[in-house]
């Protein structure tokens, strides 16, 4: 490390082949919808090689427009706050170009992804302005991998749903659930062993 | 908005003024100097306007070498992700180029913090590879503010001392409150409300 050399700057950026898999003049109607998006996006991840078997996306809520997706980029861009549902966060506040997406003006956003969030992911789902927080494969399916969700605790979610996030659980579960075993079969790299 | 636009790119930079307060040739010997640096980079980053009061700076732990540091940016950037912690995470994995900062060929690394974390920065604190994590002020020093640390419990701090992460509390306390209170003074805008 030499400490003369200019100050790191960190550029959060979609993998090349994000239009080959995103839709993104269609709407989304239905849950099933949304999150067969997002496990799209974590399935294209594993097939490509550019990150871990995670994928999020972001809509609004009533008009179904896709704001951003997000999939999991910890090594792509040697960076462990990367996780799928992160990147979409990201994504989507700099494209309405707010840092809450629960902001007068702005329709309801609503998170989908194909796995249960870490508890760095839950955290920020807080912050992020979502309204719903929506989720495929299960903490134990990603444990079966030896992923580790992290301090998430039944009281966590409590504490989201008292503050006005819906959680809805286990949607096209066994679709999400093949991904990560997809990337098994393929011994992917366990980045958070 | 729009879905032919083209797609954003996120670049997460330090602000103007980092130079002017962060001395990143000297080594910072002891768990005092080091909370100094990151409760003078919460103060700058509120009397300089660019965000919240928070700041956060991670050392090689024996050789006491600053690697990087972070300051809320969250309104600076539109970004609810960029805590001062994660901040500090991402430039010092961008820089040593590994997604973990605890890997072979690395030396230990320490993150101190001026506030104890929510829990989205709890959860990458498991995942970036730091040994220790040190704060100054509490949590409830910022709840004073109504700034929220989230789904925080003693739990959630027993499971990254299990995972080997050791936790001092407490570091330069006052001086970390001081800011705090020099942000609600100066009615800084609560973002987490």
């Amino acid at each position: 490390m030499n400490n003369s050399e200019p100050h790191p700057v960190v550029h959060v950026e979609y993998p090349d082949w994000v239009d080959s898999i995103v839709d993104w003049t269609r709407t989304y109607a239905s849950d099933e919808d949304r999150m067969r998006l997002a496990i799209a996006v974590s399935r294209a991840n594993v097939e490509s090689g550019t990150g871990g078997p995670f994928g999020a996306a972001i809509f609004e809520a009533q008009s179904g427009r896709l704001v951003a997706v997000g999939m999991n980029s910890v090594v792509r861009l040697s960076n462990c706050t990367l996780h799928g549902e992160m990147m979409a966060f990201m994504m989507a506040q700099q494209r309405v170009g707010s840092f809450t997406l629960n902001t007068p003006g702005l329709p309801a956003h609503d998170l989908y992804t194909s796995c249960e969030p870490c508890a760095m992911c839950l955290g920020a789902t807080l912050w992020s302005g979502v309204q719903r927080l929506v989720y495929g494969a299960g903490r134990e399916d990603a444990s079966l991998l030896d992923f580790e969700e992290g301090p998430v605790f039944p009281e966590s979610y409590h504490y989201l749903e008292e503050r006005g996030i819906k959680i809805v659980r286990n949607v096209l579960r066994d679709e999400a659930r093949a991904v990560l075993e997809l990337y098994r079969a393929n011994s992917g790299r366990i980045y958070n062993g």
